[in-house]
């Protein structure tokens, strides 16, 4: 695509760069970061998943954080254990049917002047903090609104993934979380202003016996409570992708129209990403749309890591005519792409509905 | 149970009473019906439940909503197709998995003024009308505020499971319907006045890969957009409720606290009615909770329809001490059962949180 590079010093953010929180642990992935601009630099709020050092190979110990007692255990599963499901390096599934994320995911902040070369704070986590988190927190969107940045993340726990949203003015302290979403739902970003008097939001709910993972659009008065929601963008059988999409960025207002980048997969599992274009006055619909994704997992970086063949971003910032957009890779490293806006909504393909 | 006692003429509505849509479609369940007081009498809005007349043993013939040409299509499958589920009489799954309904439901209404002698509307019909409705509506829930009676009901479709609401003063002109909850989503029952300067509503997102289908209480301002949503109340491994629960009733307020019908269902799939007790200033406040189930598919009529085994409520009339429950019995008969309000709360189980 000639409309992108990827930036050399990719990765730009790798795990080893990032503490553990504490001796007993170690970081595997630094990825999928939420991305704004905070007093002039660009700032990411970085997935940063871990796991208890393991001293034994025929154990998998699973953290999670007690509500409890306000501290993070750990699980065992003995890998002999044939009533366990081991297939998927993510995911436990015990002989009940529970599942377990085998990586306990918290939220790091790392700022750049440059944009390419971060300095990570040493000292702020965004760590689990009740019961629908105690899997872990994951995937952060940001957006501002006047002085206020509205953070929303993926928290993962036995009652289900949910959607919990923060906000801050200063990425010092933070209003309580609350679920801003029922579970399942995933990949939940807001449009940056509203539109019509309303706030819009693109959101992902999941694992339907009757309906593939869609994109659905959700209006709000108060970015608290969330209704009339309604199907957005559909996946597309037989394409790259036919198995699930969600929100990537928030939405980028051109003068063209809403653009906003999404992930897709089909049957392979691999995470790409492509673009939607959407009505300027009217976010509901849809005009275009990439036929083929634009960024695929080419690069060493991308194709191995925690999770084979994976590009996935949260977040983007827009100057001018261009994108960078921080991209985490194979669920283990950060990485950025520069992308021209005219290129990539050129690429698209109108959509006649 | 002492104070529960089934009405002596139940079934007290049974699809014989009821007219197909067109001549082309027999009516094989009435049952669930959303339930309310209008104008002096007792008001039903029954889900009726219809299939093509089938000619022919060999196929079966799903039908559907079609939002372009905005009538009834059947689709069509061959039993001997080994590629196709069928044992499921209320699903067909097909070789892709895509999942169908075998039956079609819309919303008929009847009234009555004793509450056990009902008048069915001859003209009355609430039928699928957009694409989130495609595969039938159900299961509705009526709760009043002032003059205003708010409808939510289940939307089935390809899309997933939605819940829909719709407003009215008359049960004549309707609001359009809009999606207040994202899919999978059902039994959404809302609390019938504020509390604390908010609208509450018990919802069950289904369907989760980490979760059981529980029961979560949500918040809003406005009816139309929700939000904090939190768990209410879990599903309870080993009892008679653990692998599915959902509201069955509108909440009755009561000088005990919020008394809240609901159903269950253990890994036999038997549909059972228990209670719980939430705090009359604080609905997130589980009190107390039926131990055992004090309705369970025992009568005939109970036992064999077309789901076995099958008791489910949508609502109830609560006057003086006594309840009038109208329920589903075995997803093809409406009956009565009247249940002492004091006998039933007497009979929960303290829960201490």
């Amino acid at each position: 695509m000639t409309f992108l590079a990827r930036e050399e010093k990719n990765p730009i953010i790798v795990p080893e760069q990032i503490r553990p929180s504490s001796e007993d642990f170690e970081v595997i992935g630094v990825f999928n970061p939420g991305v704004t601009t905070f007093r002039g630099k660009t700032l990411l709020l970085m997935r940063v998943a871990e796991r208890p050092k393991c001293h034994d190979e025929r154990y998998l110990y699973v953290p999670f954080f007690n509500e409890t007692t306000s501290s993070v255990d750990i699980k065992c599963f003995d890998r002999q254990d044939t009533s366990v499901d081991f297939s998927d390096c993510r995911v436990v599934v015990d002989g009940e049917g529970n599942r377990y994320l085998t990586s306990f995911s918290s939220l790091l902040l790392a700022t750049s002047e440059n944009g390419v070369d971060f300095e990570i704070d040493p000292v702020f986590r965004m760590a689990p903090s009740n019961k629908y988190e105690a899997y872990g927190i994951e995937d952060a969107r940001i957006v501002r609104f006047g002085n206020t940045y509205f953070i929303s993340y993926t928290a993962a726990s036995q009652y289900g993934i949910c959607t919990a949203a923060v906000t801050t003015e200063d990425f010092v302290t933070f209003s309580p979380p609350i679920n801003i979403m029922c579970p399942d739902n995933k990949d939940i970003s807001l449009f940056p202003e509203k539109i019509g008097g309303k706030y819009y939001a693109i959101h992902r709910p999941s694992c339907s016996e009757f309906s593939k993972p869609n994109m659905w659009l959700a209006q709000s008065e108060n970015l608290a409570f969330w209704g009339d929601h309604k199907l957005l963008m559909s996946v597309r059988e037989g394409m790259w992708d036919s198995a699930r999409i969600g929100a990537s960025s928030v939405p980028i207002r051109t003068d063209r129209g809403w653009l906003v980048i999404y992930h897709g997969a089909d049957e392979s599992c691999a995470y790409r990403l492509g673009a939607a274009l959407f009505d300027g006055d009217a976010p509901e619909k849809l005009i275009a749309r990439s036929r083929e994704p634009f960024l695929v997992p080419d690069m060493p970086y991308e194709r191995n890591g925690f999770v084979k063949n994976v590009v996935f971003a949260c977040g983007s910032v827009a100057e001018g005519g261009t994108i960078r957009l921080y991209y985490g890779a194979a669920d283990k490293y950060i990485c950025l792409a520069r992308i021209g806006l005219d290129g990539l909504i050129d690429s698209l393909e109108e959509v006649h509905s």
